[in-house]
């Protein structure tokens, strides 16, 4: 549609399937111009659709272990013999074991925890630090990770990921200050609305929660290609002074202490 | 250059000359495509360089003083009658008389004070009821507001308008809800790095404010211009779920705890 | 029952009846060993039931508008005649023109509104002012001052209380530093549960929230003794560098998204 | 002094030397009544003089790796066997492999990061976890984990343990809201000054940044025995309803945007 994102290029984690958020935001990054690897964790890939999206965005699609060192540069020496320098990254990653495992959240298994904290927040570091170290990013360039408001707030069903959230927001601002002294990087969060996709649809209760969620929205909930829209905004040049934030996009979800429609349906019964 | 905004049109208080975020406003939107009314207070005008602005960007000039209704709702019927139902409202207005009159905070004047947030505050409540009450905006528009952070933390040069401020942005979140529920049109606040503007240079000790913040900052301090690349994605399709919200455009000063350049700074005496 | 405020001396506004956050914190730092002076709005004191409580913890009662410079000026001297200078201050104050009159969030009367931030917010700045002017408090001493959390979240029933509260927020905050740096006093506000008053119940669909509130947080809502001896905390010497925050007394709802109590409910309608 | 913990049991973490917060608590908690046994980390009870806090206090010291399940185990069951079920624990533990090999924030190594982590984060879980399970603490109790507001904006110098604490928090929202709604046990973070302590100052340049934060702070730095009183306050029924908060004691630090004490210094050079 636009030219946006002309000339830039990027790396885009985590487009597993068309539910994705990630599969969006590397079509829409695609309309407006830009050029892209995309990159998922090796059994992920072997079970996605990923060779569908590649094709049709021109995309060339390297295998990467978010939790393993070599596996991370080798993406990024990769991405950087083909760009030189990238302009923008999606970081769309997360995995729980412990709700996999349906351990209770007063339950944990740490083992379990450390590989979801490696998987979900760590490796947004490692990202970063790899793309440091090797100077793989553009100045003025913008990476993204996609968090959730259980960060901020209990939502029960969200269990260990809630912390991992945490942990992500706040590894998005420690390094999103030295990104952006050394080299005007910015690092931000978007934190989504309850989306459905493939892997969100395994946290328990969830359609009653979306429907929740939806009456509470004054827009209602945004949904993936709307979430595909703001990243597009977010690694464009319109927002380069935007840094270490975690920006809502909600529908007004973040800010509603409680809806009128939310009210109705909770007195209704009395 | 783009077209980001064609076919949009608004209105867009607070152009008093070419310093001011809102002229830079006016010129971006206007290369987005975008048509538009200018507003300011008379006696502003008057002063101001407006005229060479309209006449650059093909706009009509509606003076309005914001305390007062009938201007406001003057101001409304004229865009009505002009585009029907408008797309975007940039609100940049603000004024302190007991700044001007050096009041110290402890010692404020209540009388000015009630017109401080009249005018800083309640004005962006006016505009929204008659927009509300007319019905105004189309759906999914997008009404931005220009905020500063002295409305979460003190910087005691700012006075009373720290506290109009906080006001403006709880207006920003309660009106939103309201216009979100029914029309689907977001409301949201930009709070924005201290500016060199004619406005601005009026609060004492800024330039040395204006350096502490931009050491402060890793990116430095945003400057209007990259204010008005913001706005304009803000006025844009790209955020529309995005609502109720506070947005820091700051270089990352609102997450900096301290930098290394202010503490090298402020060391460096010992 | 215990002795933390033994030879504390103070002001408490807003005991209306027993019913009253600022009747049972009078009843609370009676037992704390303080002595305080009782001032509410002349008109609410004649409906009021204030003279047991005076009589009960032997203390004077002294009419104060709040939005009346002279009326202030004479509570502070008198409290200033009696005690020398005084060592906490409970400001319960708040008032909606535009609720008691119906008027939608929406449909705001501007002359009322400018009534409300007047009574509900600006009335502590000028608490605060005649206190500083006169060095009415001894340092570390401690003011307090009740608030909702409608001043972070939107709740459409609280209506233009919620811009009045973080109205007032702000003047904590700005206040707070002000007589922080000169006489180390504190000045902080409590988030308080709903709490059925005499004066919160004039808001519609109360009963309803309550419940609602009641479901959302983990502990409960907070009743008007806990609240009280969560003020004797603040005004103790134990809490002596806590200055310009916000406190959630709450149960904890303020950061629980959702319940399982609530979605238990919630959902069973499907 | 007091006797505002009288018949009160628990559990104190992290008393090291007489410099450590926890150490004050410790004495403070004894003058209010209360009984409670110390617990440290083996190796760091070697090098400690807590045998000196336990004979004044009347204590008893049991050793605990607080990443270790069988040491959490048997601290509960040894605590349990004593006092039956705690009233109180002050969880005040935090160490940082990568600080103390001076990585840079940039150059984290992982390892180290996941055992800062586990020690000063998901120690809080397993102590909860461990008590949950083995219902070891009474209704109405209360834990207290120490934070620093790094978890909220960056400090450099602070490094990974900012990524730390806000896991701590988190875990403290998240365990808090089950342990408020199964047994009314509260669980919150104090967010305290920067503290001349032992395990403080091995992070660089710190005198000077003590300084910086005091010049920030209205009231100054809030030193380790007004934490001491605080943690005692939110140990007592004066706080019973508050949970899942971080408290802020700092002196109003959290605050305040900019001083005019540290204005002065930093724009003196010019």
């Amino acid at each position: 549609m636009g030219n946006l994102l002309a000339g830039k290029k990027g790396i885009i984690f985590g487009a597993l399937d068309e539910n994705s958020i990630a599969w969006k935001v590397a079509e829409r990054c695609f309309e407006e111009g830009a050029e892209f690897i995309l990159t998922n964790a090796p059994i992920a890939m072997r079970m996605g659709a990923v060779n569908a999206l590649a094709e049709k965005t021109g995309s060339e699609i390297i295998p990467c272990d978010v939790s393993v060192d070599a596996d991370m540069e080798n993406l990024i020496d990769q991405a950087m013999a083909k760009y030189g320098k990238v302009d923008f990254i999606l970081h769309a990653v997360g995995m729980s074991l412990n709700i996999r495992k349906k351990k209770h959240y007063t339950d944990l298994n740490y083992d379990f925890m450390h590989k979801t904290l490696d998987i979900s927040a760590m490796s947004l570091h490692r990202l970063l630090k790899t793309c440091y170290e090797k100077d793989a990013i553009n100045n003025w360039g913008s990476v993204v990770s996609l968090t959730y408001i259980a960060a901020q707030r209990v939502f029960p069903d969200y269990n260990e990921m809630a912390d991992a959230k945490s942990l992500l927001e706040s590894i998005t601002r420690s390094f999103g200050y030295h990104y952006g002294v050394r080299n005007k990087v910015r690092v931000n969060t978007i934190s989504q609305s309850p989306t459905v996709t493939t892997a969100g649809s395994g946290v328990s209760g969830f359609n009653s929660f979306i429907d929740y969620a939806e009456k509470m929205s004054p827009l209602g909930n945004a949904d993936a290609l709307a979430c595909a829209d703001y990243c597009v905004s977010m690694f464009s040049d319109l927002t380069r002074m935007v840094t270490m934030q975690n920006l809502f996009h909600d529908g007004g979800f973040s800010y509603t202490g409680v809806s009128e429609a939310v009210m109705e349906k909770f007195g209704s019964q009395e």
